[in-house]
């Protein structure tokens, strides 16, 4: 078998279980580094043929091996120097991390692409519609505002001294998060699902009534992300969802070697007038594929097997050690 | 097999997917007829065996052929006046269309069924208490608004003028779409789930704070559908719901020559008292099954299989051309 | 074939479809117990090998015979007394059920096993925080209000007098509740899945908008549950959530001889904070696992086959009558 050369290996947090019962369904051997309270939960769901305990996520890229191939997440990412001058094989673009991880870069990647992105503010006194502000920083969307106009954002602002903030067009619509899968191997690019946060406490808000709210004093939304719900699309949109990957792939050819592959995931707002409007993007998988581990609705159409994103990353993997191509997908 | 001389098509759009996959699961080939946005989707799942390009899709009654059985879903009803001159196969009873199509046959069928449903107001000098504001036409609940008295209404409505509109009596409950599939094969009711809309942009407003709300300007909703959420009822209900079905069932066949068969969908909401109000009906597949399309909760019941809605479609298909009974379900 | 001694039964209602399909699935012959109403429901599905109408879910407790295990579930709970001295066999621990019908009983067992709950207060003068009224009996979350402090507290109870009622804290944060199963037979905690309620009308209110709201008179929530949706949690809380489970089970076997096993649920919300607020435990099954009669994301992780809290319940039966040890897990 082509593939028992290779492990196939993550951090245990963010969708760990999916990457690893996806490449335990691929044929691979699985390792997983986790911090000691996560130990119970890898034992028990049982697809980690090796867990390792560490202290700090960091300490992962100082254990990978050669025959390990690292797939990223979302918990990666806090670790970004590290992760970029790490020895093993890392599944992905390296040059990427550096597009997606700054805002600016980010933006300029997508708004090139021809995706259609909120508008940013670099100044309170050009607030010309309601706007969020949201934090630097790795606070989770904790204490993110609204603010109808410059007079409204100094008011709050003051609660928040020295903070750093991005001031963005407030977009009334309803999130909505597109799973994407570019194939190397394949050369396709591939929809395989959606989903939306459910994030504390701005999705409980809407169950206290207005009245209530106005009297409590505390009604602040939070936007930390503590899960994910699935959801399907409007079919006649999936023509733009299509599009928009292509694009964002083409881009990304212009402003790396390699250019973007494997999942990756537009995070945006569906709005009345069916536009997405997109504020950020992912380039790696995401806890939103994990209500699919099973497979998603998508998946089930063109695969008719159980194929969620983590299993079609080791599938990818798989089909590039068969045709000894390993080398264009691994860093 | 019996199944080879009809192929399965449809447009596409809505729920093509489902009805494709199911098609290919229950052995059909398959046909879809769709705009040139939409070909990479049909090509990415690869569930079309043929994929005919139309500018538009009052041109796919013209294409028709005799040997391809036509699955009619939400894409279909923008052109009824065609869809009922079409000469190929279509699945289901034309005779429904003219009831479903028009808001005051729709009411008496379900009424006279004995489904509850929300008070019309015909005047706006009746109104005694909160209703929503529908306009007529495609524009897929944009605009509609709610207004608590006559006052309102009338202050409210200077925003649309010439505008024709409905002012349905406004029920305060959760969203719940009911799918049912009623078979002529087996003569026998089914059940395979539910879901719940996913609107924009009136599933985003609760989660902007009350406080803001009141500040911002322009938090309309729009009852725009982007996507749906599976889910599931609450058991104990199960006994009504079956019984709404039946209900509905029976009076189409004093209606119409046939009655009503295959799948179709009442759409309403569910009170505190475990009420439902129905505010309508729609005759044929609905893009609420789409998150079903290995299966629901409902049909792995009774099926335990990964039986959508389109593939139960082309199940009762397949039967009926085993049987000799195809005309039965084909107008 | 071990298991063709016992036959497994419930009540026709709740997760009575999960229960069935989950004990055909190990190989039971399956009996249901439900109200006239019901039998379309249960015939349509075809999980229920005998159907026997009851005109009361109490007259169960007299028809139980000693080869048909029960398996209760919410409905069962309105039956409390009758339940403890039923004849038949019944899963689970009886002795459980006293420190979870009684609110005072239910609140030692979890705080002394130290999960953070809500705070409640004894007296009105005490509210120091907003705080939810909940009141006592079948209502099922019907007329439940907020109050902000004492005054509003006993301006809103004028309208409900003579009832009993709970002052409960009111945290701000989304449901979120957890699905455990605590096997016996391998003596480990399971993690099978996670759902929020789908409450009528508190889950529609949002789409309100709050300048309507405050003009409509008659916007007050209800908790009356009608449905689930299914999520995920972010995977990093696993840890807790597991670590949780492993509490409750722990100060169970102090409170009672065998302790706590099979399925529970602890009902919370969780904080911006990303912690959890429990409260309520089910010692049972919950309604919240019915999104996943064909397995959960969670289940299919750890099983790799259509494992609903249902069919492990069936699995855990099959097992015990295997090894002979039937008698740790009936009543």
């Amino acid at each position: 078998m082509a593939n028992n050369k290779y492990k196939i290996g993550t951090i245990g947090s963010h969708s760990a279980l999916q990457i690893l019962r996806g490449a335990k369904d691929e044929g691979f051997e699985t390792v997983v580094f986790c911090k000691k309270n996560m130990t119970p939960v890898y034992k028990s769901f049982g697809v980690a043929d090796e867990i390792i305990e560490i202290k700090d996520y960091s300490e992962v890229f100082e254990q990978c091996s050669d025959n390990i191939i690292m797939i990223p997440h979302g918990s990666f990412i806090e670790h970004i120097e590290k992760l970029k001058e790490m020895k093993g094989l890392y599944y992905g673009n390296k040059e990427i991390l550096d597009w997606e991880s700054d805002r600016n870069q980010e933006r300029k990647w997508l708004s090139n692409a021809g995706i259609k992105l909120p508008k940013i503010f670099q100044n309170a006194s050009e607030i010309d519609r309601p706007v969020i502000v949201k934090f630097h920083g790795a606070q989770g969307g904790k204490g993110y505002f609204l603010a109808r106009d410059e007079q409204d954002f100094k008011t709050k602002i003051a609660d928040h001294p020295d903070k750093k903030y991005q001031l963005q067009e407030y977009i009334i619509g309803v999130p909505m998060y597109i799973h994407y899968f570019y194939s190397v191997i394949h050369e396709e690019l591939e929809v395989l699902g959606f989903d939306k946060r459910y994030e504390s406490n701005v999705d409980s808000i809407g169950r206290i009534s207005a009245r209530d709210q106005m009297a409590l004093k505390s009604v602040d939304p939070s936007y930390v992300v503590v899960g994910n719900i699935p959801l399907v699309i409007r079919e006649s949109l999936l023509g733009n969802v299509f599009d928009m990957g292509h694009k964002v792939i083409k881009e990304s050819r212009k402003i790396t070697k390699n250019g973007l592959f494997g999942p990756f995931c537009l995070e945006g707002v569906l709005t009345p007038e069916q536009e997405f409007y997109i504020f950020e993007i992912s380039a790696r998988i995401v806890a939103g594929t994990n209500p699919y581990i099973s497979g998603s609705p998508y998946s089930y159409v063109k695969y008719k097997e159980e194929m969620s994103t983590g299993r079609r990353i080791a599938r990818e993997i798989k089909q590039a050690i068969e045709k000894d191509r390993l080398s264009e997908i691994i860093n």
